[in-house]
């Protein structure tokens, strides 16, 4: 019973291989996220062991894909940057979305338990991914301050709008009092309710990077006492600023472009 | 900080549209499954548990996309038929690839422990997907038949395989045994061995059919003692031939073209 | 000087190949036709010789690609149907679009002069392309139902707007008389200005449909005198309803699904 | 007689949009050349009013379409480099193959007679035309720079052939002859026929170079005699080398990256 008569079925897949010589980001997306943190009891506005399990599925991926260069994660969404002249599975744009998707999710309910010892997971999260290519370190780089951007917004929102529950208003009264308002207004009304915005942790206001970064470590010490270093990649986790130059500065390498 | 600065970033993202009036299949295979299933001592040939979660994994699929007609499973991989007319996620490639995957990967994880109790997950396990437009039901069912006709080739030379290692062959020596061989001759050997490969469990032989099929179920006794029946979609997982018609004739309403 | 150094640019090519057992449609439109029909003076509403000059490229394209089962034309367009497994440059899009476009206007331009053996060519014509895939023969005679229908309606529109101007209406008048009316009305307009419509020529209602069809020709006369017949494909042009069955039942082989 | 019943057809129209911030390549070829060539006896190794007749084509598609900012052609092939940031047709891919290749066929067969005055056209020249989106500066060069080796390696094959057979040599010989030989080898067979492949055309061993550049010229002269210079962008035809760095230091503007 050979195979052949049927394989002819083949012929209807379709080549999905992504522009060579481009920088190819992967955002994965929560998907239902609004009703599974609800379900969960996630803190609003921000919920720092939810966030620190994205983290975790980010260095995850970052042990098991040796490609990837950058990430950025804010809420339910995490952006991975895989280097310009990755041969990833081919390039393959299906294989590249399902894998990592895949490989992210499994770490996420794997790891559910070390971040929510008291909670058992009480529906299946999933997620949605997506690649998208750019030419040159410069739109990458805008990519991912679009998203920085984007974090800042809802962040100072959403904080603005718990702060106004908190204080005893209503959903509906909150959503107008913040209506047409703009980032100084928001700050304004976060004094009165006695928060200094720039006193949030970092990890709410700017989001998490993963990257691999050179560190020089001490491997051993030599027959003299003097320690013995050597360079090597090691996955790091921050919350800074990626809009401006200085980081990009700091790790030319991330981006460099080969 | 208005973001419009940054959102060009969003003019790279390439539209993929499925075409309209086609079948979508979708597969998901096991990534790296030979290996996961070495470190988690699978059983060979087959392991009815690891299958078992595959089906569970499916059933949760259909109980979820409610576009889902048919889906067949074999070994590590299982593809999944959508109706015709879906607008699933506006049969956007990238969404249902990644959704789905991501899903039935959680359910994967999540389910383990129903099926192996004794086991703890020691590695992560992923899997890979993608979709495939067919414009015909023919198409389609012969897809299925390709698959099905895979399920019989690999567990006939894998049964082989291990029936000859456990009468005592090395792994070079039971190769060489099987290498040419056609059906018959390896029926011959299975006869020798003392196996009638018919008589092995439908799951091995045929693989598995998850669909949705409407069944006639009493819901209550009328005053006369008489049966109320309603006829509801259930979701059925079956171990049957899709080459031939006869399970498509009886399941009609399944390909229907509308 | 070997070319292999700089050979790695062919990667960046995009597989472009449309699916199989699909109808691939093909449709042709005049670029700035507006202009070229101004600067030619072509006859209002409808150009005789420039709708015949449509159809001898159409003809030209049925001698020089076999694999054309059926076109359909109407103004400065064109559609034409490959039959659903051709193979034509392996699928190709780009092929396709590019070698049949640059036909089609070699055409033009060679035989322009044939129809307007008065007139030179005073701008340079020129004409775009593009391909759609259909699943299914009844989505193929909606695609070419929908082109007859706004053959229909534009030309009911223009042959009221141009009688209008000639009894003596200004363009804005035209224009303004026409305004929100119905194909009833329209045809009262006409009938007021002494023109039934249906008495109009049916290349102007209808369009043209340019196809291949089994003919029985007379080779030659045996001894007895007795006609010997042999069926042989032809290119026909015809004015026809394609909209109802009539056509298709006449010409089942046209559209077969083989 | 509203056409909306039928408009659906239009959902299975692909979106061809070409990535964003890359250089457009468009790459037209003549199709069937060889005959055509033989049929219109073109000289061999190179026809030099046919490489004139392409250069005309070259120089009215710089005319037309604004966007385009260099172009270089060999042979009955001609590639088209658009600006990075242009717009032309929202890059649709099929716009721009279709147009560009059609308005090319269009001149070439209009212009025919200016070049060939002594000829009729004896079969219906076409072209294919595809594009390919290169990221970055380097690699259009080097696609440019492939085109020219190409040219180079043709060009010097051809000559050698060609004066191979004039000396008197069977085709089958000529070829026989040049198996397996180097640039050196050839230049040696040119020398001992008495060639000195440097004293060739330039067009024959460079191709044909049609770009934009920015030239001063004299537009009056004033009162005094003395001449008021205008810059202007001039379409400008040369035969020089691209693959080195001088011409494009010479030029750096036509492949800016603004």
């Amino acid at each position: 019973m050979a195979n052949s008569k049927y394989e002819y079925v083949k012929s209807f897949e379709v080549e999905d291989k992504l522009m060579p010589s481009t920088w190819i980001v992967l955002r994965i997306d929560g998907r239902h996220f609004h009703q599974f943190s609800d379900k969960h009891e996630f803190k609003k506005p921000n919920d720092e062991r939810a966030l620190k399990l994205m983290n975790a599925c980010a260095e995850a991926m970052f042990e098991e894909f040796p490609d990837l260069v950058f990430s950025y994660g804010v809420s339910d969404e995490y952006s991975f940057v895989f280097k310009k002249t990755t041969e990833f599975y081919n390039r393959r744009s299906s294989k590249i979305v399902s894998i990592t998707v895949s490989f992210f999710t499994s770490v996420y309910v794997m790891k559910w338990k070390d971040f929510f010892p008291d909670k058992d997971l009480k529906s299946i999260p999933s997620f949605d991914a997506r690649t998208v290519c750019y030419p040159s370190t410069k739109i990458v780089r805008d990519y991912l301050a679009w998203r920085q951007v984007d974090c800042h917004i809802n962040n100072q929102y959403n904080t603005c709008f718990w702060k106004l529950i908190e204080s005893g208003k209503t959903k509906s009264e909150a959503q107008d009092r913040l209506k047409g308002t703009q980032t100084q207004d928001k700050n304004e009304i976060l004094f009165q309710l006695g928060v200094n915005y720039s006193d949030l942790p970092a990890i709410f206001r700017k989001g998490s990077c993963v990257f691999k970064d050179k560190v020089e470590e001490i491997v051993k010490y030599n027959e003299n006492g003097q320690p013995v270093k050597r360079s090597r990649n090691k996955v790091i986790t921050d919350h800074c600023d990626i809009i401006g130059d200085e980081f990009w500065k700091e790790h030319a390498s991330i981006l460099k472009d080969e």
